[in-house]
């Protein structure tokens, strides 16, 4: 009745890594989708901030550490399987994807083609220096 | 500039599957989380209904086919890696989960353990007889 998979997600599925997705707590618009791993997962319950694994640069993911863009963590929820994590968030700075706009889904697929339909709240020249 | 990968999901980078949120049109509520292939992103185009791809049944899975509760699509949205797709579904019957819960996203991890926040709106042995 306790075990480890009933009360937390349950990262052998997922070979070690699973979705997480990042939602808005105020306006519930879905932000992101982005990898956690258990040791991520772990840092998120300590701190109250979003921590990803980057599965391109293969380490932690401390969301905003560059940007100043962190996510504050207003809740955590798992899916029926176990397998899937949803993190409600409050976003710094507004804006959750890289390219300066609110969310990653910020391009709607219609029968014309694609159109961008999301907010750019700031310019990434300005924020990610090198 | 109109190269396939910037006006549909880049189904080469998750060897043929991406993930797909189901997001609830009306109350803005993350309903589930599937996987899509160019085959169920096809047919969901086509048909206006969620098609997803069962890894575990290896096959097309034509979301509420069992249940009756299909998911009407209000809108796809495409991420800014184009690897992973947000639909925002009326869902019939109110309930996306096979569990009964209109989300799958039913249990919250709290200081004091999981707890269920989310609302039942069936009985799955009344849905899915044998």
């Amino acid at each position: 009745m306790s075990d480890k998979t009933s009360n937390s997600p349950d990262f052998a599925k997922g070979d070690g890594l699973l979705p997480a997705i990042a939602q808005d707590a105020e306006t519930g618009d879905v932000l992101m989708m982005a990898y956690m791993n258990e040791e991520s997962y772990a840092e998120t319950l300590a701190t109250g901030r979003a921590v990803y694994y980057s599965r391109s640069r293969n380490k932690l993911w401390r969301k905003g550490e560059e940007s100043g863009n962190v996510q504050e963590v207003r809740g955590i929820y798992l899916d029926c399987d176990a397998d899937t994590i949803l993190l409600k968030v409050h976003q710094i700075g507004g804006a959750a994807c890289h390219t300066g706009f609110r969310s990653c889904f910020y391009r709607q697929i219609t029968p014309e083609g694609m159109k961008e339909v999301g907010e750019r709240v700031f310019d990434p020249a300005q924020v990610y220096k090198k």
